[in-house]
């Protein structure tokens, strides 16, 4: 659960908004040394809260990180498929695994795992997902398909879409994805999806969708690397951002783009994804499991994978890539 | 390990094969009453001896099973890609759930787990595989294939024809395919086959391939149900089974097909999978996890799927099913 427990210095910082508070007086009021303050200063800071420093004025809070309300998402999703069943953790190393355990163990369908801080968050191939605490949604969503395993990647671009279109509602940014499922705004990383399937024989038994979403992080919680492909819808929209009620958009939207594709299938969804996409009639390198190459995405096909065109013109189904830069920007 | 401690009992039967020892005989011998001897008889019958009682006669061994010298294939299979690591357990609850547990823990590909019983063996759709102790062949692989989600139905069919051909290969039997993975000889089932793959966006990321094979169950070892539907290879060959042979002349082929799908794709897999199917061209029942209709299987697609021809002459494509009985024998 979230840390909810006020410390002196927390209160005394909270009382006195945008204004600068000094270290003397804070040491002096709690009976502490400097150096204690600074301590208790990193140690907020390591839970979400921004402090500005200034020599001879003090500390500043700039901001803290409101808890997810957990209790409010499920209640409002009630008698819901997804989100009546939130599991929310504090610090775990993956919610992934976690999500994975439960399922096994026969955790029902649209079942959440929330955490506030992941310490070995998992990306996709096998790549650690930064997820500091208090500033992004990290969440894990059980899910029972009743389809056959080649349909698995189906899910994968209805989650992207879905995830997309809450976005885009919360924010009101033109955010697009990128091919299979990150979600970007003018080439930076916002959102990544990871999807982890479990089958026997044709038919799926459960899935893990794992959702990352840089929503409340600041310019300070990416280094240096990160910072030219990543970004927040915070540091985009320049104001909070209400985790609890963007998860419970994306889970109610999720939702009616899974009817949307039991009732009419999968064309539906992939017309929406189309709509969406940013990686579609753009030439970039495409890294699959065996080479790279040069080539065009063009479209979607039924299967979930994608018809690029190569440089000599001839167009190759690609199950599985990493795409890179676009090289070129026109749009065929 | 396989139980090789022989009992003062054993021996006595061992020496006197086909012959029958007298309860008294043995009573007096071991210095224990008759009561005893009928307990260790019991108890030996237990673990896959088969005991004739006839009164005033005796005892006489009919049956005692000999050991999988998993070493023997270890070595064999030295540098294949297939049974070079071979975990060999007396009795597990199942041995899917061993190898899960190995490959989530980065076991190679080509680790097999075997085990002499299961109490709770795996079957198809959350059934349970009767595996008695040292009659069949339990085994559990672990394969690592590098291909897309959407090709894993594939690997389920490549399997049914390895398997499939090292057992005419043994027994010199028709023995054909049920689509998609059981194999019967004259209606009647001697082997299974349960793949269970855990994958990540688009790629597979491990499958486990279970395996289990009527190999020396005796008709006392089938209920009267079972007795219907199911045999074994020995009782069919009339003579006991050499499960390590046979189980290294399966990974031999299995990898032998699987070089052959690397090499030039599912066609030729396809191919050998038809001429060795008795699911084609027969009319019968098909239960799929929403409906269940009458059809006729026609032929696989690339994706593994079966096209089923309607009664009003249509054609669906069929991802998962049960096939039922079939009414009408006539191939097209």
């Amino acid at each position: 659960m979230h840390k909810t427990t006020q410390s002196p210095l927390t209160r005394m910082l909270l009382e006195n908004p945008k204004q600068y508070v000094s270290g003397e007086m804070i040491s002096q009021q709690l009976g502490i040394s400097r150096t204690a303050v600074w301590k208790q200063i990193k140690k907020l800071e390591s839970i979400g809260y921004e402090i500005e420093a200034v020599t001879k004025l003090g500390y500043r809070l700039l901001y803290y990180p409101k808890a997810i309300d957990h209790l409010q998402i499920e209640q409002q999703l009630q008698g819901h498929r997804l989100g009546n069943v939130i599991h929310h953790y504090d610090v775990v190393d993956s919610t992934q695994v976690i999500a994975k355990q439960l399922a096994e163990e026969g955790a029902t369908e649209g079942t959440v795992v929330l955490a506030e801080q992941q310490v070995k968050g998992k990306g996709r191939l096998g790549r650690h997902w930064h997820s500091p605490y208090a500033k992004g949604i990290w969440m894990s969503v059980i899910l029972r398909p009743q389809i056959p395993i080649q349909l698995a990647p189906q899910l994968t671009l209805l989650t992207a879409v879905a995830l997309c279109r809450a976005m885009r509602t919360y924010s009101g940014l033109e955010i697009g994805i990128k091919w299979p499922n990150d979600l970007l705004y003018q080439g930076k990383k916002l959102s990544g999806i990871l999807l982890e399937s479990s089958a026997e024989d044709q038919m799926l038994k459960y899935v893990i969708a794992g959702i990352g979403i840089d929503a409340n992080l600041s310019a300070n919680d990416y280094d240096e690397q990160l910072a030219l492909k990543a970004t927040s819808l915070r540091l985009l929209m320049g104001k909070e951002i209400d985790r609890t009620e963007l998860i419970q958009l994306f889970l109610t939207e999720w939702e009616l783009i899974m009817e949307i594709y039991e009732r009419s299938g999968f064309r539906p969804i992939a017309e929406l994804w189309e709509a969406h996409a940013i990686s579609l009639g753009q030439k970039l390198s495409l890294t699959t499991p065996t080479e790279t190459f040069m080539g065009t995405p063009l479209r979607l096909t039924d299967a979930g994978s994608i018809i690029v065109q190569l440089e000599d013109g001839t167009e190759k189904e690609i199950y599985s890539a990493e795409m890179g830069e676009v090289t070129s920007n026109s749009r065929l």
